[in-house]
């Protein structure tokens, strides 16, 4: 297994992210140099809804899955965790280090409306225990830490952005290696979150969002997808099954697939 | 869970296969009244290539994600039943029941290319044995029988058609409620099928596969899609690695996809 840092841009600039093992390997085999998984993707794949539904177990071995196939460093996205206590949290890390990953995004949405972001300072508490984690472990590991104060539109949209800067620094201060800001598309606000924050900013990709070759001109340095691509083949998925079982016709899946034996070679 | 019969063609016309829990409760939403499971598609997803190389005990936790989710009959591909010996697939047939299916392709291909189909009198015994374990359940089961004569290409061409017929109605004698023939699209031989096989016939989509309402008019029973859905969203998939990858954008996915919350909302 690879070492993925954050700070070159080279091994973890734009990632897509894959759901399961076919996926992870058409993603390397397209020159992905590294690659972050998707918990929403994953959840669906499982029967669960995104939000830290899935018992951790068995995201832990969904991403076992992953990283068995693919001879590149594989990030996780391990949502929150799947437990609050810091100590959980050390547990979550082991396990993903032991299904084979070098980096893992934590996020400080708790998936409780009434109070959707855990409180900065238990946020920080939790980022040094996984950071604790992390260094214990044989291999190094990157910590991408998010915070969803836009994408969970938590407070007055004024103070979202000192909120984020503020948050972001603290994370980094704790020990993350990359700091994860997905809700933010706008080039001005990007432009400012590079210069208030000294450590890579990793975005999300979504409607809106500037090309890669402009998000590298200010300084973004890490690019993800979340399940983007994963439900972009759903679309497809149930665009196929509408024409075969209200048309009777296969087009839509005949028109444009990866052969059988092409698809059998990947996993082979 | 109901009861599905191929002899119901309201119940098991055609049928989008799904290869995880999502697409399994997307086609359901799409309309479809029975779903058949794709041994490919969930092979690629476990990291294995097809042709019993998937662990039987990954498979059936496959399909028991896949039945759980959805309120319709599930009728599961277990290839060769992962299993040579009439007992071991008697452990499987009873192991794809405890997974919530209520019916199971069974088919002749040993994956071996020096032999690639079971003698008839040894597949004649295995699909007696899987008869009576189907028997013993608490629930009526459908087998359906398939014969890799056509896809396989076994045999002189000229004698391909009579092998068949005389496979499949050896299979109807040993307990298969349908007979699954893969590899025959032109209406001729299928029409020709339909009148020597006093059971409903299944078919499987691909190119030049006439529309469903052609198969019907001739009688054909059944009609699966295999992997093609699963396979058609590779390519997406792969185009989408391609662009994010190589020009940096993202329109391939964005383009036309399931929204986040509705994805999360099919799953709750």
């Amino acid at each position: 297994m690879l070492f993925v840092t954050c700070t070159t841009p080279l091994r973890c600039w734009f990632s897509p992210t894959p759901w399961d093992a076919v996926t992870a390997r058409l993603f390397v085999n397209a020159g992905a140099r590294a690659i972050a998984t998707t918990s929403a993707g994953i959840a669906a794949t499982l029967r669960y809804a995104d939000g830290q539904n899935v018992p951790r177990e068995l995201m832990m071995d969904a991403i076992a899955r992953i990283a068995r196939v693919v001879d590149v460093p594989v990030t996780a996205d391990t949502e929150a965790g799947y437990a609050d206590s810091p100590e959980g949290l050390q547990e979550s890390i082991r396990a993903v280090i032991d299904a084979g990953a070098v980096g893992v995004n934590l996020e400080d949405a708790t998936g409780d409306s009434a109070q959707p972001l855990f409180a900065m300072e238990q946020q920080i508490e939790r980022i040094r225990a996984a950071r604790k984690a992390a260094d214990n472990a044989d291999v190094p590991v990157v910590i991408n830490a998010r915070t969803d104060v836009y994408l969970a539109q938590v407070g007055a949209v004024a103070s979202r952005f000192a909120d984020t800067v503020r948050r972001l620094n603290a994370y980094r201060e704790a020990g993350a290696d990359c700091l994860f800001v997905p809700g933010v598309t706008d080039m001005p606000t990007l432009t400012q979150l590079v210069q208030s924050v000294p450590a890579p900013i990793n975005v999300l990709a979504g409607p809106g969002m500037p090309a890669v070759a402009d998000l590298q001109r200010i300084g973004i340095a890490r690019l993800s997808v979340g399940s983007g691509i994963m439900r972009a083949t759903l679309a497809l998925a149930r665009d196929a099954a509408n024409e075969l079982l209200h048309e009777g016709t296969y087009q839509t899946f005949l028109d444009r697939n990866i052969p059988y034996n092409e698809v059998n070679e990947l996993m082979k």
